[in-house]
């Protein structure tokens, strides 16, 4: 493959000895001849596609403007949201996909379901490359899409491209839990660096690789970076343009997993000051540049040198059992990342490749963009509806944030809310003084990021932060409500450094009265526990 | 979980070093809670399924007894062979997967799409289970059946779960060249053991593990096999009942990966030979239970310790797009290859299992039963015609193999075809005395190993066989056919000691008129060859 283009960096000492020692395909030495028409091959191990028991496979797809696009005086009561469930008033289109279309080159299960390239099938890398080209944009020419099997699979694979065993990765503060485990049997270790509202600090990444001390560290400066970077699992933090410029300056290599991409739901606004939005008509835009524009760019968009692997999955924006993705980087890593695609999952189910290429070729990239949208304001709904639920439970007060994860944020604290009786306002069990929990809404993602405030537990100087948490934890498990204990979210062993308990509460998956309800079990246990009840 | 019946045996010091330091899932700490009726859960990220765009998907599907179990006077003339590609005489039905069905417990995409066990899908689950449980007979109770993401990537976690760096794996002489290149990576190495026509020897395999030297190896004494045991990828091999219990009681651990199990062809015969033969009625014995008894047994049947991962996939049986399989193994190795899933690959394809299933679940295990048989006969025939056509193209001579590879078998040698003139027999270039190649015709699989006599070459005492294999290669490839490579095929870099020259011949996925094409290029091409024209 050719050079990078504009600017030719040599990244080669980046990859691992694993990654340097795969085999060249054997395949590669057939390529030239297995273009050539007319040429027989009895070279490979393939079935016929006459033994493949499918004739043809069908799906009836949602329109892309099933969701809108802006609250609506309907919408913004919430009475449309989650009507889907029903699913009586779908609007949807019948697609085929057959064994043996009429023009070889249309979609086909006999090319889908065949041992195929690790790549993908040609169409759909087609339309990755086009989305990745429009709207990340990244900032040199030669950049390589190749199709993969989930994010989950490729950030392994990324890892063993990228790092020799007894290495470690910089990671966020608090981060993605099966990241962290993906690396573990590999003797790859997580350097945890602090973070702000925007994810991972530019500060205090420049400060841990210039101080890095390999003999005190036991192992060699981190070369590589793991970056949520749009609403970060489980902060919800969401790292800006002029962030990325910066880390990117302070960079060697990284990976950007980032699959809440397009949920880039805004601020928050508490309830009583929502206003009916009408989104406003673009300008000199089309509506997918419009869309585009309003979205914190990707890494790539700054990524002169070819050193970021950007990871995409359609989980989120089509669905999680897909197992498809795509990365987005130089083609010295695609080729190694494609070899170790060979020797472990090859292609992505060709079944699954074929549908969701079929509902995207259908759409178009404007009606996938134009689908994009409605899934976004549909996780903002619901990220408005759940804080307003905590709102209504408890007594928020609002503050900037002056340190730490939520500096410059809007920092909402919850107390007791006060309960008016026949002689006044009071509260049986819980201080009114104190703030029970805070939390900053999330702008972007699937989940809001509690602090405890274990400090005002009457056992907090018995107990560590950890201990209360799980305490807590299980005392709402055993009244009904499962949320993400803090614990498992951070990256390194010594969780018990910390002075607050967290959860991560997930508003992706349940309905308005779930999370009214789960809000309530919240409040009632949290009152209790606090006042040692 | 439980330990083994009837044999408890501790093997969890076969684990590697990888392995043993996964993460417990965290899902595991939730199991407790998550069979609890009416509880919230705000702890995980699913998206909604009201968000999958799919209502629902469908197939058309094959009927299992589309292919016919025995040559009658029609197939045996193979008008009907391949006649499915015309695809207008296909009886199919339609099967359909609603995203929400009206029974909660049905196939269904809302869970089939979603984020879930990397175990797979229940009711796929089950049919894996009953399939193990009937055809494969494991010898003890507690087996486990886990869903995996094809065979190529079960086994590169069955290495990772097993294998440390820098210790060894034993494998046939000839071996499947992915499977290797799965392990190098890590710094595992393949130990070649010698073959004979059931595989790998027992005799052979006890000398090396009996007289292995650490310090001369340079490593530990290999704890693990990887067997192909039916169809051995390149040779063709079928491992008897026999083999496999003295292997298995020389044994340690080892991973069986058979793809090609129902691909059980028996001896050729060569044409003129040939019967018309008819099915024996079963003696009562359903007939699932006759197809069974039919074929040479899995190393499970003599798995009485729980030593055996059993690798099956759906790629020969349904179609390799399809990315799924499944383990059979012991629960403690079950658990780890789960853990191992759950950061890389996840649960495989939500699509590709869900119209895996819909098939299964209407063809009945019976059904599926007559669909392999079908598959049988078709690769039967296959390897039948193919051979036919280098008797045509071959003056084949037939002679018990004495030692090595073929000892006890059929062997057929390949002479230039005495030609015709108006003078008697002549051939004009090469010589008629010796053999070109020679072969014995597979018992199972897709593929026919060719031995090439290059000691008749007139450059043998200046070039190597490997050499002289790669020149026939190119030319084969120019003159238009594609074969495999029998370097590709050997596991170690010592080729150039082989004095013969090698090559794999699919005869799967062509038809009748290109199997036939592809000879006459052979024949021209080896002869020149041979001829050194």
């Amino acid at each position: 493959m050719s050079s990078f283009k504009p600017e030719a960096i040599d990244l080669s000492h980046h990859l691992s000895h694993a990654a340097r020692a795969r085999h060249i395909s054997p395949l590669k030495g057939l390529a030239k001849y297995l273009g050539t028409p007319g040429l027989l091959s009895l070279a490979g191990g393939l079935p016929s596609p006459a033994y493949f028991p499918y004739s043809d496979i069908s799906a009836n797809v949602l329109i892309p403007n099933s969701f809108p696009v802006s609250p609506t005086q309907e919408s913004s009561s919430f009475a449309w949201l989650w009507k889907l469930f029903g699913a009586d008033k779908e609007k949807t289109v019948s697609l085929t996909i057959p064994k043996y279309p009429v023009r070889p080159e249309d979609l086909n299960l006999a090319a889908a379901l065949q041992y195929g390239m690790a790549g993908g099938i040609p169409q759909l890398q087609k339309i990755v490359k086009e989305f990745s080209d429009k709207v990340f944009q990244p900032a040199y020419e030669n950049y390589v899409t190749m199709l993969h099997a989930g994010n989950t699979d490729a950030w392994n694979k990324s890892v063993i491209t990228l790092c020799n065993p007894g290495e470690g990765v910089l990671v966020s503060k608090w981060t993605y839990p099966s990241a962290m485990a993906a690396m573990q049997p590999y003797g790859i270790k997580p350097i945890p660096v602090d973070i702000d509202a925007q994810g991972m600090r530019s500060d205090a990444l420049r400060t841990v690789l210039t101080e890095w001390d390999e003999t005190a560290h036991g192992m060699p400066r981190p070369r590589v970076i793991y970056a949520v970077p749009i609403g970060e699992n489980p902060t919800g933090t969401t790292t800006t343009a002029a962030r990325k410029k910066e880390i990117y300056q302070i960079c060697v290599e990284f990976v950007e997993d980032d699959p809440y991409f397009v949920l880039q739901e805004g601020q928050y606004v508490p309830k009583a000051q929502r206003k009916q939005q009408s989104e406003s008509a673009p300008t000199g835009l089309d509506e997918a540049s419009h869309f585009i524009a309003s979205l914190e760019p990707s890494y790539l968009k700054f990524d002169y040198q070819g050193r970021v692997i950007r990871l995409d999955t359609f989980s989120k924006t089509i669905a999680p059992g897909c197992r498809l993705g795509w990365y987005t980087c130089n083609p010295m890593f695609a080729e190694r990342l494609e070899r170790a695609a060979e020797t472990s999952t090859q292609a992505p189910c060709g079944f699954g490749q074929s549908l969701v290429t079929a509902a995207l070729l259908e759409w178009k990239y404007e009606g996938y963009i134009r689908w994009l949208k409605g899934l976004r304001l549909q996780y903002t709904l619901r990220r408005d509806f759940f804080v307003d639920c905590l709102g209504e439970e408890f007594h928020l007060t609002v503050a900037p944030g002056t340190v730490g994860l939520w500096e410059g944020c809007d920092v909402y604290s919850a107390f007791v809310k006060p309960t008016r009786s026949l002689t006044g306002y009071f509260n049986e069990k819980a201080p009114l003084g104190n703030a029970l929990f805070s939390f900053s809404p999330p702008t972007s993602g699937m989940f809001v990021w509690l602090k405890l405030h274990f400090d005002q537990h009457p056992a907090f100087s018995t107990m560590s932060s950890k201990d209360l948490e799980m305490k807590l934890w299980i005392e709402l498990a055993e009244a009904g409500l499962l949320v993400g204990p803090g614990a498992i979210f951070w990256p390194t062993g010594d969780y018990a450094s910390e002075t607050t308990g967290h959860f991560r509460i997930s508003f992706s998956n349940s309905t308005k009265e779930e999370l009214k309800k789960a809000t309530e079990i919240f409040g009632a246990v949290l009152r209790d526990f606090m006042a040692d009840a």
